[in-house]
């Protein structure tokens, strides 16, 4: 790909002014346009050393209002960005509606210099290229403009900028380490960026690869192409998006009307189980800690099921410091005017710990599908999404697990009235609890595709029948660990 | 103070268990009072190591709902994290409104390790002390409870321990070398200790020594201040505190009605200028980039002053990897619901960076105090509040400037009129921006007050003469320009 470097032609010098000054007050206007059609724009800046990337950045932004946009540069990972998992670190990064993010240098540095120094085998690459696919393909499904800009020079030239910097004290702090490997193995280094950008070149966040011999030249070629990229960008606002396969594999699962629901454990029977497996669950959240894996506890599940006293037994088995529970609620408007999933990549553990969800990022096919929240393409889309996200999540090596928290509707009926009467339990209750109630069986068709289409192997969903609450909490515990035992190999 | 640490007789372990009983039930009905009256509590562990922080932490949230606690086992400080104020790890971290946070080890550990270890100097110490001291009370005059445990052992006890949890290979990581060098060192840490909580001990935010030696006793300790401290708090709810007086330099400033409004600037000297002074403030940032000395620039000034404007000719200057804009609307739920500086703590710079606001923490001497978004004491205080945390940024290093972008009633007017009858700046408008208008007077003289009290000698107000925008544009360039030159020593 990176042959198509100067199949443009360079225009005169006269040229490139006039039309960079036309590029540059369109993409002025534009800003505005984006704000209004709430268009948020994500570039990356990747290339050679030397080739320009910071200039040329700070001159594409120079009439830009700063209240739209933010321009990082990324370093290579701290100990801590080194604790989530790969993609964190940009999707926590990715801009907020109407807003610009330019990146200078991100995902594909990371992975380039992480193969050529040996620290990715040829699996792990693979599959490192799966997830900036399925990441930057879920950004512009979610209505995210995506643009790659590769900054190429020839050998000679990046020697001769580096030498030009390195003579000058001003300047020489700019040339590290790595950029004079690059240079020495300049035709290694060449395929390794070509073949990444062969990989990871779609429609819909095609890379572009720029002749960056000359700056003025360089420049226009990225004004002129974000501004093209952000009118036809404006032009497919609310675009409806085609549905992908789900390639995952998936377990067979009942639908919630077959639950047995009338399972129960003896009172007696439940103290001593509790007390056993939570002593199991300490020892094994110890050794998880020392292994550095991650465990993701998401819990879903019809309101009073008693999700929260639920989560409080398993917490109730580990150490205060590694574990937080997230209790979601409906969005922010900053959580609002980002991906979908942004708030839960945020919310992410470190390895060693977990990280418990009561309500989750099912939301989404959930209360946002039925009280049209979100587009009907939006929804359906989301399950694929979902499980990319899980995917990473298990790549990143973490537990996975779903709990829903099933009950009847006699059961909820009473709970509810329970809490109605009982003036300690009543800021559990509100007229939402009763109208979601009355919407019962929208929601029990919707919980039954999305357990069936979401319920991955390596993801799976776990039903816990909680007409009988000590039962499901029995049930969870075993569940979680079963998990652990099996992530640590001592089942 | 460590001497109290036994003053309390130890009850019988039958009497214990019923008061422990008793208290956690107590605890667990208070989390819903704590939800009611969104009382946020604060509670800090601290201690000698081995002294069952950690163990007695897990026992004390044991009932705990996990949707209303968070706790943090703080580590040292990564380098990112030295990268920003000292305070700035724990201020971003307090609980929000109905929330419990517990620190495992926090500013107390900080300072006394980088105390014993000799990397901070007795002035130095002072300063934290005052630190301290500052960021406590200005948390309990905002409505958060802070309640600090040091867990004391005597030497001995802590040998006992310490060889116990070697002796296991299941628990010996929990021992790291510098719990041994404590215990070798007992005396030399008592007595750091003992000044440290002599220091920052006081009525708003008082210490507890506890007697660790016997766990069940030191968590009734616990659990018992909790619960009383909660009850009191609560009846407190919504207490008016008492106004400190300024400690701080103020210098002279003028009221904004002597403000002489006539200043202008050539277009042509305009342009040269310009360039002149962005070229020059371009090479300053890379120089306060290698010397690490971060920068915050805060913009307040009329609506329609020109403040946009003149940040992008500020920002036309930088490296755009080497600032952040931030604009600042009204507070989100989550922002509202902490204290009102947290907000601008999240957002401050890496050293050797830019952070510029447009509109900042003076929000709350202005819109918030007259619009009634909060208290009469709350603005009042707020001076003070504000004062102490840009000591805090210019202690740590920071360049603070703040700049008043200045114009006349008739020539805000103008523009306003000028942007209602011009398409493209329509949506610079609004209704608000004219309910603003008409209450002139009451801002002016709010904004003359802010002035008078804020204008410190390390964090100074000027004042931008905008009615000709190029002259303030090139007032703010110079500004910058010279506070840069002064701190480099290269006037």
């Amino acid at each position: 790909m990176i042959d198509t470097w100067n199949s443009l032609p360079k225009p005169d010098s006269e040229e490139i002014r006039q039309r960079l000054e036309t590029a540059h007050s369109r993409l002025f206007a534009q800003q505005m346009q984006m704000k209004e059609n709430r268009l948020p724009v994500l570039v990356l800046f990747e290339g050679w050393g030397a080739a320009g990337k910071g200039t040329i950045l700070g001159k594409v932004i120079r009439n830009l209002d700063p209240r739209f946009f933010t321009a990082v540069s990324m370093h290579d990972p701290t100990e801590d960005e080194r604790r989530k998992p790969f993609l964190s670190r940009y999707f926590t990064q990715i801009p907020e509606a109407g807003h610009f993010e330019f990146l200078d240098s991100g995902w594909m540095s990371e992975i380039i210099k992480d193969r050529l120094f040996g620290l990715l085998s040829a699996k792990e690459y693979k599959n490192r290229i799966g997830s900036v696919r399925r990441f930057e393909r879920s950004l512009t499904d979610n209505g995210y403009l995506v643009l790659k800009f590769f900054f190429h020079i020839p050998k000679k030239e990046q020697k001769k900028r580096l030498q030009l910097l390195l003579s000058n004290p001003h300047t020489a702090w700019q040339v590290d380490d790595y950029d004079l490997w690059e240079n020495k193995h300049y035709s290694k280094c060449r395929d390794a960026f070509d073949t990444f950008l062969e990989d990871t070149s779609s429609s819909s966040a095609p890379w572009y690869v720029l002749d960056a011999r000359s700056r003025k030249w360089a420049e226009l070629q990225v004004v002129e192409t974000l501004v093209t990229a952000i009118d036809i960008a404006l032009k497919n606002h609310a675009l409806t998006v085609p549905l992908i396969q789900n390639i995952f594999p998936l377990q067979k699962m009942p639908k919630l009307a077959e639950i047995d629901l009338d399972k129960t454990i003896e009172p007696e029977a439940y103290k001593e189980e509790l007390k056993r497996l939570q002593a199991r669950l300490r020892t094994l959240h110890n050794q998880a800690y020392l292994r550095d894996i991650p465990i993701v506890i998401a819990y879903e599940g019809w309101d009073a099921a008693g999700k929260g006293g639920n989560i409080k037994r398993l917490t109730a088995a580990l150490d205060p410091r590694g574990y937080e529970v997230h209790p979601i609620a409906s969005p922010q408007p900053f959580e609002k005017s980002r991906h979908h999933l942004w708030r839960f990549w945020t919310r992410l553990p470190k390895t060693g710990h977990f990280a418990i969800f009561d309500r989750t990022w099912y939301g989404r096919v959930m209360v946002e599908r039925l009280e049209g929240f979100c587009s009907e393409n939006d929804w359906q889309r989301a399950y694929n999404e979902i499980n990319e996200f899980e995917k990473e999540l298990t790549d990143w090596g973490a537990i996975v697990i779903k709990f829903w928290v099933h009950i009847d509707k006699d059961t909820q009926l009473a709970r509810f009235t329970d809490r109605q009467n009982n003036p300690e339990k009543q800021w559990k209750i509100t007229d939402e609890d009763w109208r979601n109630r009355e919407k019962w069986d929208a929601y029990e068709s919707a919980i039954d595709e999305m357990i069936a289409k979401t319920s991955t192997t390596y993801a799976p969903w776990y039903i816990l029948e909680s007409n009988d609450k000590r039962y499901a909490r029995i049930k969870a515990l075993k569940v979680v660990i079963a998990a652990l035992e099996d992530a640590l190999g001592n089942a």
